[in-house]
C-alpha cells in the first residue's frame, strides 16, 4: 500500500488556504495539515475597513472556510494560533509551536507550501514606542481595535495614502470621525494610479471632508501612554485621538531566509512558473513571493487577493502532484472610495519609469458611462498607457461612476495576452442607451493614444 | 487647381451619417452631401423605446449632430425627406427625390456610400390592412405614434419577442398598459440568448406583469376601423387596443439591386473588407450589408447601432480616400429589461447549429456579483460556449443585475483576438469587496466549459 502524501501549509491566509483546498482537489489521500497563527481560519483581508465603516456587521461572515467546512468536510488538518518556527530540509520536518501555549510539535512533510504572507511595515516615528492609540491593520483582531478606538475618537490621522489608507479613511469618516491622510507622494494611491488619476479620487475625498498633507512624513507623535498629537517633517503639529500608519507591507520572509529559501531584490521569495522556492517539494505563494510581472517579465511584489488565491492554487495543485504554470501578473485592482469605482492594471507612469523602459504615449478620455440623452450616466476617466515602439498596453487606469472593474478586466486580458493598441481600437463593445456609451471610455482613450503614437 | 472629391452618401442614420462625418476627417475639401429620407437628422435609434416610456423627455435630444452643425461645422450637405431613387454608375449620377415636393434632383459623385438602413419585416396576417391601432416602430415618428396612442391604451399585444419588442414590452408595462408579446419560438430574444438565458429574462418580465403565448404567431386581425383583437395560430383570441410588430427587419437594398450591385445569402449587400461593395468607388455600411462574422467567418447579417457606427466609419474614410479595414464582427450587444442588464456576443447555440459548426461545450456560472459577506450584491448567470476542437471561445451570454456588459466586452475582445479557453481560466480579475467578487463569473463559467471539455 502506498503512504499517502504528507503535505504542510505553512500560513492560514487565503493564499495558503486555497493551495490547501486545492491540493484536496487534485490529491483526495493526501495528509494535507495548515499551520496559521491567527485565531481565526481564513477571512476576506479585504473586507475589514468594511468591517470598520459597519457597511458589514458580522464579522464572521467574512471567514470563508469554516474550521468544521475545512477539517469534517476537505479532511485539513487545521492548527489555529500556531506559528511555523522551524524548516528542517534536509529531514524534511516542519517545528511549529501554539503561540498560547508555547507547545512545540512537528510535522513532517513530503512537500511543503510557504505562505506567510507580510506584515506593515513599520516607518521611524520618535516616540511612537508603548504609546497607545496607535494601529495598524492587518488582522481580524486590528480591525475590531480601530473599531472600538473609533467610537471613543473624534479625530484621526492616518499615514500612508495606498488603497488600504484610503478605505480607512472613508471608513472613519462615516463612523464621523475627522480624518487627515498623511502620505509622502505628491498624490495619493500612488502604486495604483498616475498623479492626474490619483487627484480625481483626493478632490472627491476632500469634497467628503478629508484633509490631504501629501509630500511630507509623521517624524514624531506626543502624548504621555497615548497618543495626543503628530509632528510632520515639515513641522505642523496636529493634535489627533488615533493615528493608523499604513505604509505598506514587507514580504514575512523570517522562516523563508532562516531556512536557506532565495530572497529576490523586491524582498519577496524567489519561485519559478510552477512556484517552486528552489528546493525541490517546496513551494511558495502569495504576498510573501515576487513573481515576474506581465508587462516588464521582471520579479515584481504584487500583493493582492486576486493574485494569492491564484498563486496558493497553483502552488497546492504542484505540491499535490500536478503540473500547473502560473501566468505572469497583470496586478489587476480595484476598489470603491467615497462612491467612486477606481481600477488599476499593469504599470504606472512611475512603475514604468522606475523599471527604465521606453516612456509610454497614453491616451484619456473623459465621457459619461451612458450616453447624454439617457439620464444617469456617470462621469467615468480612463487612461491607458502605451509601449510607442512595441504598440503593447502597458497599463491602464480608471475612475469614475460605474462598470470601471470590468472595463479593467478588458485591459487585463489585454495585456495578459500581450495584445497592440489597436485590438483596443477596434473592440467592438456593448451599446445600449441604457447601460454604455456608443464609443466606450475604453476605445475612447485607446484612440487618443493612438492620435499621440502617430502625431507626437 | 484640384477639383474637390464629390462624395454622395445615401441614408442618414448612424451608418451614414458616421460615413458623412469620417470622410470629412479624411479629406477637408470634398463635397460631402448625404441624403436622408427622414424628417430629422440622425437621432439615437436605440433611445426610441425609452421616449415611449418617458424616461426620455426630451425627442430633440435624440438628435446627435444638428443640421446646423453637420451643415455649418462639418460643411456636410444634408437633404432630409429626400430620397435616392437611382444610381446611374457608369454616369455616376444619383437621382433624388424630395418625399413631399416629388421634385427630382440629381448628385454627381467620384464616390458613393449606401447605407439605406432596413425595414420593419411585414408577416402576413389576416385583416391587418387599412386598419388604425397597427404600429411598427423604426423612426422617431413611429415613436411619436406609438406614444400617442399608448396613452388612449388599455391593452397592446407585441408581435416579436426580439430586444426592440421586450424594450416596447417594457415601455408599454411602465406606462400602466397590459402588455401580451406573442413570440414564434421557444423562448424570447433568440436571436442573442439561449433558451435556458432568455428565459432568465421572460421570467423577471412575468413578475413585472407582461404575459407571454409562445411557440406561436397572430394569424388575423379583428376589428372594424380600428383593431380590436387578435388572433394566434393556436385558436386564442385576444382583445387588444393596439398592436405593435417587431418581427425583425429586412435590409433595404431595392435601390441597390436595381443599381446591380451584388446582394448575398443573408439578403443584404455583399461587400468586402474596405466595405466596397464590389463596384470601384461604391461602398455600403450599416443594416444594408451583410459581413463576415469573428466566429465562423461566413457572411452575417447583424444589425446593431454598434456596428453600423463603426462599418460607416470605415466606408466613409474609404470614400475619403482612406484604406482602412473593417475587423469581422462579434455581435457585442446589451440591454437594460425590467432592471435586468443583459448581454451577448458572438453566436448562440441555434446560429452554431444553422451553420454547421461542431457543437459546442459550453460553461454556465451563477453567482453573485460581489461577495456574500458584502451587502447589495445581485444574482448574475453567465454562460460560455467553446469549440470543442479548437478550444476557442464562440460566443457569451450574461443575465443579471451589473456590470454585465463590460463582462460581455471582456469576452468580445477575447473571440476578436482568436482566444482560447484558457485565457479566460486565467484572466486576472478584479476583485474588492464592494466591486466584484474574488472569483469573477466570467472565470467561473470558463472553468465550468474547460470541466466539461475535459471530462465529458
Amino acid at each position: 500500500m502506498k503512504m499517502p502524501r504528507k503535505l504542510v501549509i505553512i500560513g492560514g491566509g487565503v493564499a495558503g488556504t486555497s493551495a490547501a483546498l486545492q491540493a484536496r482537489k487534485v490529491d483526495r489521500d493526501a495528509e494535507i495539515t495548515l499551520i496559521n497563527r491567527e485565531k481565526h481560519p481564513e477571512y476576506s483581508r479585504c473586507g475589514l475597513p468594511h468591517l470598520i465603516s459597519g457597511i458589514i456587521s458580522k464579522p464572521e461572515s467574512l471567514i470563508v472556510h469554516s474550521q468544521a467546512a475545512l477539517e469534517q468536510m476537505m479532511k485539513i488538518k487545521l492548527l489555529l494560533e500556531t506559528e511555523a518556527v522551524k524548516i528542517d530540509m534536509n529531514e524534511k520536518i516542519v517545528t511549529a509551536k501554539n503561540v498560547r501555549t508555547n507547545r512545540q510539535t512537528q510535522h513532517p512533510f513530503d512537500s511543503l507550501v510557504l505562505a506567510t504572507g507580510a506584515k506593515p511595515s513599520t516607518p521611524p516615528i520618535e516616540g511612537l514606542n508603548g504609546k497607545s492609540g496607535v494601529y495598524k491593520l492587518r488582522t481580524l483582531e486590528d480591525a475590531f481595535e480601530i473599531a472600538e478606538a473609533a467610537r471613543a475618537s473624534r479625530s484621526a490621522a492616518i499615514l500612508g495614502g495606498s488603497l488600504i489608507g484610503m478605505e480607512l479613511a472613508e471608513a472613519l469618516t462615516r463612523l464621523g470621525l475627522k480624518v487627515t491622510l498623511i502620505h509622502r507622494s505628491s498624490e495619493i494611491l500612488s502604486p495604483m494610479l498616475d498623479p492626474d488619476m490619483g487627484r480625481l479620487v483626493r478632490l472627491k475625498a476632500e469634497d467628503e471632508g478629508v484633509k490631504f498633507m501629501l509630500e511630507t512624513t509623521i517624524l514624531k507623535v506626543a502624548g504621555e501612554r497615548k497618543i495626543e498629537a503628530v509632528e510632520t517633517a515639515n513641522g505642523e503639529i496636529l493634535p489627533v485621538d488615533m493615528l493608523i500608519i499604513t505604509t505598506g507591507t514587507d514580504p514575512d520572509v523570517d522562516l523563508a531566509v532562516r531556512s536557506g529559501l532565495k530572497i529576490g531584490r523586491n524582498r519577496g521569495i524567489v519561485v519559478d512558473s510552477r512556484m517552486c522556492a528552489g528546493v525541490e517539494g517546496v513551494y511558495a505563494a502569495g504576498d510573501c513571493v515576487e513573481y515576474q510581472d506581465a508587462v516588464s517579465g521582471e520579479p515584481s511584489l504584487i500583493q493582492l487577493g486576486t493574485v494569492a488565491v491564484r498563486m496558493g492554487r497553483v502552488a497546492g495543485a504542484n505540491a499535490a502532484g500536478a503540473h500547473e504554470i502560473m501566468p505572469p501578473l497583470a496586478g489587476t485592482t480595484t476598489a470603491n472610495l467615497f462612491g467612486l469605482e477606481i481600477g488599476s492594471v499593469g504599470l504606472t507612469m512611475r512603475d514604468i519609469q522606475r523599471r527604465g523602459l521606453p516612456p509610454p504615449k497614453f491616451g484619456k478620455a473623459s465621457t459619461l458611462t451612458k450616453p447624454e440623452y439617457y439620464p444617469g450616466g456617470k462621469p467615468i476617466t480612463m487612461k491607458v498607457l502605451v509601449n510607442p515602439e512595441s504598440l503593447k498596453i502597458m497599463g491602464g487606469q480608471a475612475v469614475g461612476g460605474e462598470n470601471v472593474a470590468q472595463r479593467i478586466n478588458v485591459l487585463a486580458l489585454a495585456i495578459q495576452q500581450n495584445l497592440k493598441i489597436d485590438a483596443l481600437m477596434k473592440l467592438e463593445t456593448c451599446y445600449a442607451p441604457s447601460v454604455a456609451p456608443i464609443w466606450d471610455p475604453l476605445i475612447l482613450s485607446a484612440e487618443n493614444a493612438y492620435r499621440k503614437l502617430k502625431f507626437e
